[in-house]
């Protein structure tokens, strides 16, 4: 008799999800060809959640998919709650797959006596357990620094670029940034594009009203030109309906809207459908209900997406590799 | 010249407090003698929280009140954020005060692969830097030791049964347990209302169906006598009516039921004013909002307890000498 | 050539054991069908403890077994130092199996400036590098979230009531709690034996001098009835033997106490054998010596179970799975 | 007899400096009215930094200046170790006064496989045991969210803008940002210097090649116009430089550069010096050799900014009213 | 009415102790001029330790004294029960006294998977809440490094050598290491008593059998000369006492015996009393009973030491300077 | 369709380096038969060190190979750097191998106010990300408690005895250690060697000016033996070549010096060339360029060393196995 067991070292991947966007989570579950692990969840009367996994995830590398959808703080703290349900059921790793990463923008005090909530969000992820974080196109790649532990930084650029080049003569594409912090985005939208020239609209926007925006003037050549202007997410929708209206008064031939993430609070949807888009592009990171889908919305599926790269993450390949050439 | 400045070292308390129960928070800076320190915080478009301080809170004893009243998830990310704030701001300590300290029931595992949601609860507000915790009435004492830190655990039972003891005869009292886990504490009320005998309601509750329960039959003698049924908070009331009508089925001559957190979930308030039930007294450790407040419904102020308290951390006093002669 | 060397991942399970307890630790290799693992251990002559393992630990899932028997102190510092030890040796995980979790009693502050002591082993084992731990039928339930890790709970009363089972008629069974504390477990117990009636011990507990109490009356119908008096253990047999002769006192047919862990520190075992009871059930998550085994004492083996959890936990299994149909 | 000692609790600030830049220590501690604490540091045969503090620094509130200057890893390391002195001499609070931030350009993973330098340096100081860091215009204001602690970030840019607005008409000025990246800090220039007319030069930088970029074409109107190149930072000179060329060869009348921090790695002597800006304009957060100022070449001195922060941070004053109405 | 209320922010010196060495804690309050706080503590039936002050300590700066005496697993249990307890009541600051310091013999790995128990001892009072250690001739200075945080590490030599002076002719003095690990702190001997000549025993030492040595022969000048043999701690004392008779036999004059710390376990006692030795010099950080004085035996006070050392770290002074001239 | 994706557990070992010892690197990538990590590693202008992996790490267990050699700052910062970037980017272990480890020498504090360098950088390694240390022959053994975690401390002693034997006759052979401090090893050589006499060079070091020492005299029998002289490292070479002479001067027949780490700082080859050694051998666990391989040098290879532990570690081996029946 000897002092020691083995056992062949088997790893298990599972999914569980919280109940912002099961669809979406129904859609990774069945681009890695299994289904989410059973679980029970509600709130109590007092809005307490409560959480239980109907399976065993011990030693399991375990993927919890969560997007930040409104009631958001309701859904990051189902999410907290199950990363904790997950270590004490012993997991062996677990991933926070948050699509949209809320709380994103306040990445950085502006004035004395504020939060960063960002790096906030990223340590109650990792006080509740989390050992990785994934996500789309967080707000500023800085995010990935704010979580002491791997971050897989997913992009959906390519995604959204191979939709648009169906929909434009890129010969003829300006790309604009609706703000002058994201010009460098844009640069990399007008190289993917072809090279064309680029613009961005001057506008100040005051910290401390948010989702109130001042839109001005455009500056660049978008005269006669198909103009695709471009963001990382869609919030009420103030900043980019008016850059729309800014980009079509200098003369631009007609306007594609795209952004990763629709978050689509009052009143995006009436902004955008009628600020004279020809077409606004996103992609479901965040559940986007029929009543919210008009006409000139196209909503692209991340899931395949997610689903390689959590695959890539539990073979241990490279998720960098999904994105070659891309950048 | 040399190499120091000195400086008195001056101690300063300060107190902030959230958006759940303001009315509470103005009361306790009332009996502090202090104003509230101005802060702004609203929600964004999207359902984030944002919030800053007005004034300087560098190097201060910080006081965070809020109560962790419905939408609770909300209310405790804000508390966080107020933390993280707080800690990014420099204060030199920070004082978590919940008067309702929520998720508190689900303090254990009753079951495989759930989490332990309170002790969840303390490791977020000690990642987002609290130095101490201070609540009324934690649901179970054993909370106490789910945080890395002090916590000064306050009782209402003295505010209560002051109360209480101006509204019976307690030569002619019985206290009632309404569930067989909380006869330690009716044993402290009767006790402290004169030693007279015990009963308790025995109930099964099904942990997977919360708020749902089945009250049976009374233990103990309440025939003739004036019950008073103890709980720590009451939510949906099913409990606690159900154990009402048991006891005057039972043949007492009338109930008074008595909680320290009146959560007050629906339908609470239709169970309780119909029960039977002569008084339902609690405190207003959470909002008890005008449609709440029904004709038999007494609500207690827990202002002056928490403000003597927060008085004492300060001072480096003894919050313990509060309850002196009372356990 | 390659930048990569594969190596086929096995797992390995071992076994190392304290001096506290080294029966149960072989039967529960016994169990496992493995040796523990070769240790030197012994005490230097100013009382330190000196440990070392005989064998590779590298790697392997490490169980560290050891009851907090009597010298309660020296036994738990052994224990940490063989996690250090096994962390220092390249151990993959390590979890400390305490069948008796020592200290569990004081589990919350029950007046000021005193530890909680059971949160701080808790603290203890963490720092000292555990990541889980396994203990039978801890004090309070709420000790599980006092650790940051998972903690496997099991529980001996499915294997203390099948014994049980076998020795009354279960219709004229009634389980008396010897506490109000202690209601809900009796609540089970009956449930578990034919749902017959419930009494329990009124009686009051003075924390300043602990191991002295004085027991009361019984609340309850216990006439001419079985009585089943259950606790989670026996120290010095004060509280149960007085519960005993209440009883009996009260016209019970006979009594047979249950309890989980035996400490039976003096004089336990003098009480009990003179305190009326038919038979005194305990299971040997501590050590029993011969010379403290009287005629009515019956010793069920909890090494089964623990090798059974064990092995659930290696596997990656469900340890819930154990409990399955009896909660 | 008491069992207690009472004592004035006196507050105490030392200003303690590593060997990278004296000459601002020595500024800054004269602006505070002390002398800098005795220190003794140097290195050993193979490199290895010695340091010790002559006086006690026990219970202080210490500052530990150091720019993190070339050799900035050595440095960077000396101010390590003298944290590390700090914590084990017993000072109070520890605060890392850093007016150039090293590795701050790393703060993202351009691509896989990176790390992230500038969280790694705040994990390192943390570790170290510092309390805060305090730094001069950090390359993004994300960095704050680095650090798990108070960072208190101080704008050279009023400095800056009062001297520029001495040397131009500013109804005649254009503010250019050398770099898509940058132009949101160019609109606050803007907007202070009387909410002129804003440009950019659109160039494209490879990640892999540091120092080589390639500069192209202005966007917006600088013909006729005095210009102001703004950027934080001048390393090798090799972006700003061409920008100054492209902005001229454009029709611009003169050029002003200006940047918080003069790193000026070689050629950037030679390329200031020649690229036809009228003026350089940088502050002292760097050690500048009297070989490397040139002609052009303006230091405005940062100790006033930096001794006022530390006074009112010691002082428990607000750092955020040095700037107000400043954003 | 303003947001801030201010306090003087005196500071409190409390002292609480453990019950190993209470004589020393008794003198050590007295050289402070205060009286120990009251406290509470025994042992429950089992074993487990119970622990509280009876007086508040909120905001105190605490030193909690405690010699790691026999049994010496409960006295540090103690101890950490202590500092959790004044943890959870808000002292300010914890400062372990630690006059002998437990297991600091186990200071690194001799052999595969053993211990480093010292490093252990440091991470459990670390992980219990104190921020500071204060103890008297560690076995290795390394053990400083052990502790995350200030370690004041008091020499007893000054008082040892200052007493030895008086007892020998010190041109005749040769100072004797009984063991080649610790000729260093022979060097300083030698050099405090006037530079005389050195020797040392050598002998061989087996880690696995502690407590038996083997002495073998002395290298260095002895013939006719008093020896001084210094150590730093007398445990079973084979060692001293075998060198004591080589020293002898190698024609020594006579030989004084000097230690700090006199463990004293058997058989010490008769093997220091029968060696031959002229006198044996110790310190009483450890409790000397009665019954283990003998003839030849002085013991210094460390009090004086200690008292001087805490208050010095309480007024912010330098620990330091108490040696000062002395190394 | 199941909840679960399974997968065969592969290990993976990868060996990255950094720049400052590349052909110890090769070395021992050829040992373990794989190829280096392909690595892009260079310093920006300022000096900023940028590091990035060209294949994925994920779930691989990481080996980072750094040898500390000047400039020492520079390089230790690197490897932490690859540490950072290790963990970021999911590497499942990260071992930090140093075959010299840096700072070592600064392991206590010998006044008040210095920083204990060596635990700093443990700190820093842990903060970083690393989980295990591997080195060889680090200054005191105590450091390997500095590490929170598993420590692999090899020794070069076997290959260093196994020369040794071939180049005197071990008859003939006094060891000598060059210092008092170094006594114990000097033991164990001599028990190699055949346990022939003992001999030290009694000489005082002065800490407040290192590298500067003053040689005496030699205690023990050295006249006309061949001499072998000990030590771990040889940075100036001061004590080592004054060591040398002394023992020339006492009649030694010849003298080896024998040391593991070649610091070789200016002026060691001077003084080892001219010191009157008939040999001096040394690893090559620091690079030794050819300019500084004088004619009596011999440099033995310590990669078969680092690749077998390396092995065993991947393994799940014996380190301590590689040096059975060596100690």
């Amino acid at each position: 008799m000897s002092a020691t067991i083995l056992n062949a070292g088997e790893k298990r991947l599972v999914l569980v999800s919280g109940r912002a966007h099961t669809e979406l989570a129904v859609e990774v579950a069945k681009g890695l060809g299994i289904d989410l692990v059973p679980t029970t969840a509600y709130d109590f009367a007092n809005g307490e959640i409560y959480a239980r996994f109907g399976e065993s995830v011990r030693g399991a590398d375990a993927f919890v998919l969560q997007s930040h959808a409104a009631p958001i703080n309701q859904w990051i703290m189902e999410q907290l709650l199950m990363v904790d349900a997950l270590k004490r059921a012993s997991a062996k790793t677990i991933t926070v797959v948050a699509p949209f990463f809320g709380y994103a923008r306040q990445d950085k005090k502006h004035r004395g006596r504020e939060p960063i909530s960002a790096r906030l969000m990223c340590d109650l992820f990792l006080a509740a357990g989390a050992d990785r974080l994934m996500s789309v196109d967080m707000h500023t790649a800085q995010i990935q620094g704010f979580f002491d532990g791997p971050v897989d930084h997913l992009w959906a650029m390519p995604i959204l670029v191979d939709y648009v080049r169906t929909r434009v003569d890129t010969s003829q594409v300006t790309v604009v940034s609706p703000d002058a912090g994201r010009i460098r985005v844009a640069e990399q939208w007008a190289a993917k594009l072809g090279g064309g020239p680029l613009a961005f609209v001057h506008k100040s926007r005051d910290i401390r009203s948010p989702n109130r925006t001042v839109s001005n003037r455009v500056v660049g050549d978008v005269e006669g030109r198909s103009c695709v202007l471009v963001d990382d997410m869609i919030d009420t929708a103030g900043t980019i309906s008016g850059a729309v209206r800014v980009v079509l008064d200098a003369g631009a031939k007609d306007v594609i809207v795209v952004a990763t993430h629709g978050i689509l609070s009052d009143p995006a949807v009436d902004r955008l459908s009628q600020c004279g888009a020809r077409e606004v592009v996103i992609t479901d990171t965040l559940p986007i209900p029929e009543e919210r889908r008009f006409g000139s919305l196209t909503v692209l599926s991340i899931a395949p997406l997610i689903a390689r790269a959590i695959r890539e993450v539990f073979d241990d390949g490279s998720v960098t590799s999904l994105f070659d050439g891309q950048t």
